[in-house]
């Protein structure tokens, strides 16, 4: 992702800490209480510029949204979308996906949302991609081993490689498309790098993936 | 698949009962004694014109290949193909996939190829796709509850649904590849469909579920 120095931007997410929860452990199995109601929670991990969670966000009010996203240049951008939707149900995280299980207890999530997650396309880079098993693992532990996650990406080799990293790992895909635009598919809330690259014709990918116990 | 009468195919098959194993259902449980070996005994189910088998067979002395193909309108082609090669290590089957516990005994079978099978793309037809549940079923029972079904397809909706089938049936996708010929897979052998299909520039789908113990 794009790193661009924004020395203001830790101003301004300490300003806005009602969106942005500083120091998220605290919550810790808690986060029903930060939301005000025990709707499950759905978590998307690389947020990004926050289409995505706010769209869903708006769509589905029963539902609590977390986006997590390591960079304060791109979150920044997030925290004005969540701002514009003005929905209660979203908060964004700016943490690193390896620290899942330190800011949310076993079982905490419902689901896990991936959205054009970085490709890391050379071999040696394999661990850094958000559908290895190591990744993986850390899902299924905030998950409680239920639960699924949902991926898409416009990257061909990271989603031939996702689908049989989920199968591998044990689970079960229950839905899989390779033109999620040119399906019957419903609902879908597109990321701002989506609308780009529909917009070329190139075809989006987008799995399920369950956990069956 | 197209039917055109061919009168004469009856005959035909008769005279080549070298390649077109008669009465196969007496050699279930002793397909080694027709190859006159111990090797693994690799299927095609709906081998049509024959140009994969042929070309498996030539590639692979060490693998004994049997090609099923229900119409004789069809399979008349693939015995020519057989012959061309004069690889001992081929065979072909005119029987129905749905007999195939009838022909081969439990386990006897270690891999299943099924290449550009029909899409059948309504929903009402999907018993007959041949990576439904219940061919599935069928496919275990021969290879022993162990082995490979190796599937490639132009058929996009046919892919989807097959990878949701498999995975869903419980194999595990250890291969996927959403343009094969762009792809650093090696030892593909076309089948006739799939040299029109790539030379279109359509991306052929292809895909390795496998059975874990």
């Amino acid at each position: 992702m794009r790193m661009r120095h924004k020395p203001w931007a830790d101003d301004y997410l300490a300003e806005n800490s009602d969106i942005v929860i500083i120091d998220p452990s605290q919550y810790k199995g808690k986060w029903h209480s930060v939301f005000g109601n025990d709707n499950p929670l759905h978590i998307e991990v690389g947020t990004g510029k926050g289409q995505f969670i706010s769209g869903m966000a708006l769509k589905h009010p029963d539902v609590n949204y977390i986006g997590i996203e390591l960079f304060k240049s791109v979150i920044v951008t997030a925290v004005d979308k969540v701002k514009q939707t003005g929905a209660p149900n979203v908060k964004l995280l700016n943490i690193n996906a390896n620290d899942l299980s330190e800011v949310f207890a076993e079982g905490e999530i419902e689901r896990v949302y991936l959205n054009f997650s970085d490709p890391w396309p050379k071999k040696r880079h394999e661990k850094r991609r958000l559908t290895n098993h190591a990744f993986i693992k850390k899902y299924e532990r905030v998950l409680g081993g239920k639960g699924a996650i949902h991926f898409k990406t416009d990257n061909r080799g990271l989603f031939e490689y996702s689908l049989t990293s989920f199968s591998e790992y044990g689970l079960v895909l229950t839905f899989v498309s390779l033109d999620l635009h040119q399906s019957d598919f419903e609902g879908n809330v597109m990321t701002e790098y989506e609308e780009k690259f529909a917009a070329k014709g190139q075809p989006i990918y987008r799995v399920e993936a369950e956990w069956r116990t």
